[in-house]
């Protein structure tokens, strides 16, 4: 069976059969009563509110409760530029998940163009419609531009999940796995592998987090990013400005040579040998999936910890321990961004939801911890409180 | 208290706190199988099948029984240019009663822009993700440009429900009060007062389900609609052209001497006199909302039978009586587009509920008749395959 044979008495294809998802009424509607309240002539009051004191859409509508999960289909799961309608089932899953671990109102928006100017005027004109934009499965380097471009037009929050769903869990695996191995955040030499968009969010967030960007360096698939690269995209000039400070050169194996921490997010394979060379009680994060850039157990004959984006294996970095509770606690907030801070708190909160258990098959919670969303959102509202972006 | 005033403990701003509507799974998400299958890994062999074939995204997805609930806010109710947030309470109730009337699965989306070329725009790049756009509270005359240039450029059904949504509602009604008076529709002389959105439709379907165009005559506010009149919008141009042929000039009052059918849906004041210069045995339809052109009381002194869009007289005109099944019925058909014929088989199918039990006081349905939206639907979906525009 080819992979795009549909067989309807297949598991899969049988659950996605109509969609995953409804929308439901949560007034009732069955008398003319109702129905004068709910519509005409009663809505006409509520309109007439919110036209004269616009900040009343928080409260009289869904869009306190409401985000948009916006793609192009440009980079969905490893599937690569499958379009919009290919996409769907996918952001379909993404909203129950939003709903399920967060009680969040999501709505799966698959666009049909995949150039920055329209993707980012269609955004900003459905925008009035929700409480949140998260981005999902925009290639790099275009999902940089959308986001930054959005982030700063709009007054609610921007997320682009790839990035920093990613980013976050990484740094609550990280802090775990570090504290469990006795080791400082900012003592660890990192390698990354991988400068798409979640290679460079993770990491920005890791120096956010406390890592030592002269202890860190970032490979794509030419090798080490550094001050000797040339014709570099801007986001790539901004990692070799920061990082790699001693102007390491070559691949991934130079790169991970007395590294103590791997983390892949490439997809790009990387040898037992290159892990080999890693300094003693080291972390690998090998998050390609469904194929790790080096598969767990060999990296477990090398290394202390090992983590993947596999459900299959301990220590799934899995980006539902992030975005549910980010934007449950956005919202709550009612902010107007997000903030370097939230993003660290939310991390911090995974972490701390396992801080008491650490084990090395345990640095993560798992997927369906419902520990987890709660304890993020409240961390990110306080964030946000304590960053000013918060309006309530 | 001002119109604009909140009173939260007032039950119409209770009901609508927090909005109307929230999004649903419908599939289970509480195990690790459940994640694998609704979400990674299992989710991507339903993208890849969707990608190798389009039209799986009809069985695979929520499409095939969604529909976004398309605003810019410029003439909401009788309320006008209020903009898209203070219009989203409407769309959210427009929203649950596609739920509740015809379990369609439908999302407001209210834009932040009234220019034509953008909503067309962005209404052409969001569309992959619904099947169908119902258009709600856009001004006229855009909005004939804005569904014909969208009705032109998808392939999913666009509906103004504005201009069709009453005009099926009108012509069910005026079929049941031309059968209860014993009259042919083709022999009434019609007078139509008002030209935006909804009397330009309701005159096009009205001479679609067989009133003679040599017999109606329509009013904007400058007086009857002719070739006598310059300066016309192409739309009122084209009613000129094939309405009021022998000329005839003059205000409403002159519009209604000796006419059968006054058709109000203009907001415009009509007095006592123009409805006593009737013929006898007439029919009133007076929907301006909350305030008809001439009060149900009044004009029932002159005529045998009036409507109005009001829940407490009789005969409401309401378009929850089409609009539900509309689209359930264009959507289980799949149709590329909504035809005359489909309108108008709405229409029948709305007039037959009550056929058997028609009084003066009961030529439709109660807007909460559960018989009505899948009596429309089937009508509509077998309407659509004999004008071969559905798919399925």
């Amino acid at each position: 069976m080819s992979p795009s044979t549909v067989d309807p008495a297949d598991p899969v294809f049988r659950l996605h059969r109509g969609g995953k998802m409804a929308v439901a009424s949560t007034v009732p509607l069955t008398s003319r009563e109702d129905l004068s309240l709910a519509y005409t002539p009663g809505v006409a009051r509520v309109c007439e509110a919110i036209a004269a004191d616009e900040t009343l859409v928080d409260d009289y509508t869904w869009v306190s409760h409401t985000v948009a999960v916006v793609t192009d289909g440009s980079a969905v799961l490893g599937l690569g530029n499958i379009g919009p309608r290919a996409a769907l089932p996918v952001m379909e899953g993404k909203a129950v998940l939003f709903k399920q671990f967060a009680g969040v109102d999501a709505v799966p928006v698959c666009l049909d163009t995949q150039d920055v100017d329209e993707i980012v005027a269609v955004v900003r004109a459905l925008a009035p419609s929700f409480g949140g934009i998260n981005l999902e499965d925009i290639s790099a380097p275009r999902c940089f531009e959308v986001e930054r471009r959005l982030d700063e037009a709009l007054d609610i929050p921007v997320f682009h999940d790839d990035q920093h769903g990613t980013a976050i869990v990484v740094l609550a695996a990280l802090r775990n796995a570090a504290t469990l191995l006795n080791r400082k955040l900012g003592d660890l030499r990192v390698a990354v592998s991988g400068a798409g968009a979640a290679g460079v969010a993770v990491t920005k967030m890791l120096l956010a987090g406390g890592v030592d960007p002269a202890r860190v360096v970032v490979c794509d698939s030419k090798g080490i990013i550094g001050r000797h690269r040339t014709g570099l995209t801007d986001t790539k000039a901004e990692l070799a400005a920061v990082t790699n400070p001693d102007g390491r050169q070559g691949d991934i194996t130079e790169a991970l040579r007395d590294a103590d921490v791997l983390i892949g997010v490439s997809g790009g394979r990387i040898s037992e040998a290159a892990v080999a060379g890693m300094a003693p009680g080291g972390i690998v994060f090998a998050l390609a999936n469904p194929d790790p850039e080096v598969h767990p157990e060999v990296a477990a004959r090398h290394v202390a910890v090992v983590a993947t984006g596999r459900s299959d294996y301990p220590n799934q970095i899995n980006n539902v321990l992030a975005f549910p509770g980010v934007f449950r606690g956005a919202l709550d907030a009612r902010v107007t961004r997000i903030t370097e801070g939230m993003k660290v708190a939310a991390a911090d909160a995974i972490a701390q939801v396992v801080a008491e258990t650490l084990t090395p098959e345990a640095i993560v919670p798992s997927p369906l911890d419902p520990r987890v969303a709660p304890a993020v959102a409240e961390a990110v509202a306080e964030a946000a409180r304590r960053d000013g972006v918060a309006r309530a």
